[in-house]
């Protein structure tokens, strides 16, 4: 098993540069490393010890975490900008980042989702949101919305998410939903353009059982941004907190405050 | 030529219902009368002296809009419940206001739009909105808005809207958009789930001429809620005032307060 | 010591007649039971094991809330609506929920604040939020917000609030922010009326500290509703939450579910 | 009469230096100008044929553009950053401009607001917005709002505010309201932190009569930000359009896209 798994996806070609400059200068200080293209989802052979280094943007370090949960390994991003190499950080640092990664064990746990769908026999695993939607462009959806088998609120909207912390600025954010402390282990449920019904977000605790059940018309059910499946009227899928969390290395870019600047940043620029 | 055309969708059995019972008391009173079902999109043969009168919902009013728009004829709305029989006014009063309007030919003119769409002929006919949004679920889209030729703002989003103001308490609202005053002949422009951008609205000048450009990812076009068109990057749509207006026959329920109550009612019954 | 306290404002009659009233059945079933108005702000006479019944609205809860806390005993919500005698539980279930409740000793802990506050000797109890906001009106207030000393955003806006999960519905809920559920030992940040600068609520862990600074204007502090002090500009108040948290006896009105269905019914009434 | 009026605030250093500044070029090419310090808020010796030009931020904007208005004048606003000397338009454009606008006669026509209120002679006049709101922090006041004498929609909230398009970007877009065209003659009423009712704004048409009573507290009426009045429950404003418009010379930086820009810019520097 290598000691750091260094990923990226193939049309950044700024981060798999990146990633092998790291990989070189890994290998030269006797680290056992290695890299990997994401594009083809099949699991690395890594195992818990490992850690997990994901080069590019949201996306990357989304699959990254996805890959380092399921064999229980930490994940430690570097974040690329948008457009072209536009690093944060220097690349000393983030060679220094990974190697006090590897003497210093700590991590963040991360609350991570786990989804019951309709016809899959295996739970989804979501790191940022799990999306009940229109399944086609110009419908609303209505969607009953449960917590612990309590009937909550019903929506008329183009859809309803449940999101993590870690992906509360995600598409949560651009629904109006809170930005939520990382370390939180609690879920955020937001209508995504509701009408006529109460459009602000509820923050649930961390052993809420959700449900998310379509009435009148089908719906898509999105997992981290990938349409899923296809809810039938009447089905329901089950978000609930996966048993394990996603085990974050901290890095200043990171850090919440960190993103919503970068965020604000790019958003205006 | 009828001098009233009655028309619903046959999926409303109420409304057909109660427009043949409308029809039969017309025809006793010797009005010529017609009924007409919307389904088939086959444009009736009615002219500019033609009153249309849509029986249904918010969707029925649009189709019947459109109908009465190609014609240049009036159209007024008897609006049912959502489910079931549940019209707010009684049969009597809808046979009044249909014979009132018989002999005060007066209407409200009400702002509609042209949309120039790629590949197409013909420019499309909205009266509630115009939508450029994401082509596939998960994704977000950037258009880039102009205004009279002018750059305007970049929006990262689920979309961009363009409202009509008979349009602003629809999807506008469900996007967080102001409410418009029917009788203005202004459009408004909102962005849709907008991420880490500006997401208020701006309500501009009935003259001027807007152009929605898909930037980097294929987009949906949605006029009226019907999906029209696939933009490719790149493709813009061109969206301006149509040059006549929608004659719509006021009544208590059109009066913008009543629509919000209803709405208000409705949403959270 | 009583060993029920049962608390209303003398300017809600319906309330000082219905606690009139259990309290004569209370007696009758031999509990030791005594009223008292909230007008006067006396602490009352009672210890830990006095259960503390308020009848009226939230303003009365949260000084019934207040009271409870100071003596580390239970308090018991019977909520009475806005206008005259609307109560939504008969008065029977009342009697039987305040005789269950000294049968049942559990209770929710709910999550409350401590505020330092320049220029008082004694921390400020907070059951519902903080608010740092303009002094005047027709001002706008500059205020840097801080967590665990690190620099957070600055908001240009009406004001800067701090909300517990009990507060959430209230204040936090008229500007903007999210419904957070009862249990949570979290606190959300809040801007009201922000100009041109991130509008969204951030959800902090419960021992966060959070510092709100007024930058270059005064600035008025109100601790659940009443202004306690009035900040110079550099002045800071400190946010934290309460070493105790406030014991709230569970009854169906106490549900955020019903909470919501209440405030969306009044307020759409 | 002079020609050009420049006019400042005697706090702001930078905008009086500027203005002389420009005063001696203009006298320089034989233009009769004068300089006045807004401070004391007496009306200068002004006609309809003299040109106004503010030199500093939106406050003194507006303060300019009332005195141009009274006298039928026109404004032209030099807008300088708001910490020291950020000028966006070097001084000899500035120059230019205000060259241009004598010898161009032209101008944008503006919407103001002319508002009744108990206890006062004259109708007050705003230029961006009337707000009635709370007296005191730490309440609500409930809004009954009319149009044209239709009873329309019942706030509970900090305040209701009616702007005008040049206000729309400021407390009104502050609370959540639209962006609306300079050009357009409407007015836009917006609640301000509204408890559980509608938070969307309505877009009225210009000639409305928009009356708001204070409910069952006392209000604060704020007229451009200031406070003029306290209305006793029961009380009302009553909101119209002013019969002559506010006279603005356009520039770069009065265009609306750019005033967003401006704003996003210093609202996230």
């Amino acid at each position: 098993m290598p000691q750091v798994l260094l990923v990226a996806f193939s049309n950044r070609d700024d981060a798999v540069a990146l990633a092998a400059s790291i990989l070189e200068q890994l290998r030269a200080k006797s680290v056992s490393a290695e890299f990997s293209l994401l594009d083809d989802e099949v699991q690395p052979n890594i195992d818990d010890r490992t850690l997990v280094v994901s080069f590019g943007g949201d996306g990357t370090f989304l699959r990254a975490a996805r890959v380092a949960h399921t064999a229980g390994a930490r994940v430690l991003g570097v974040e690329l900008g948008k457009l072209g190499f536009l690093l944060n950080t220097p690349v000393a640092d983030v060679l220094d980042e990974v190697l006090h990664a590897l003497v210093d064990e700590s991590f963040e746990p991360r609350l991570a989702l786990s989804v019951r769908i309709p016809g899959l026999n295996e739970d989804a695993f979501a790191f940022n949101e799990v999306v009940v939607e229109r399944a086609r462009n110009g419908q609303m959806v209505r969607v009953q919305t449960f917590v612990d088998e309590d009937e909550y609120l019903l929506y008329s909207a183009d859809g309803v998410l449940v999101a993590t912390p870690t992906g509360s600025t995600g598409y949560n954010f651009s629904a109006g939903g809170p930005v939520i402390a990382n370390e939180l282990g609690v879920m955020v449920l937001t209508p995504i353009a509701p009408h006529f019904t109460i459009d602000r977000s509820v923050v649930l605790a961390g052993n809420s059982i959700v449900k998310l059940t379509a009435m009148d018309k089908s719906a898509a059910v999105l997992v981290d941004g990938r349409e899923t499946a296809i809810l039938s009227p009447g089905d329901s899928v089950v978000v609930r907190r996966n048993d394990t969390p996603v085990r974050v290395v901290a890095t200043r870019n990171s850090e919440l405050v960190n993103r919503l600047r970068k965020g604000l940043r790019e958003g205006h620029a």
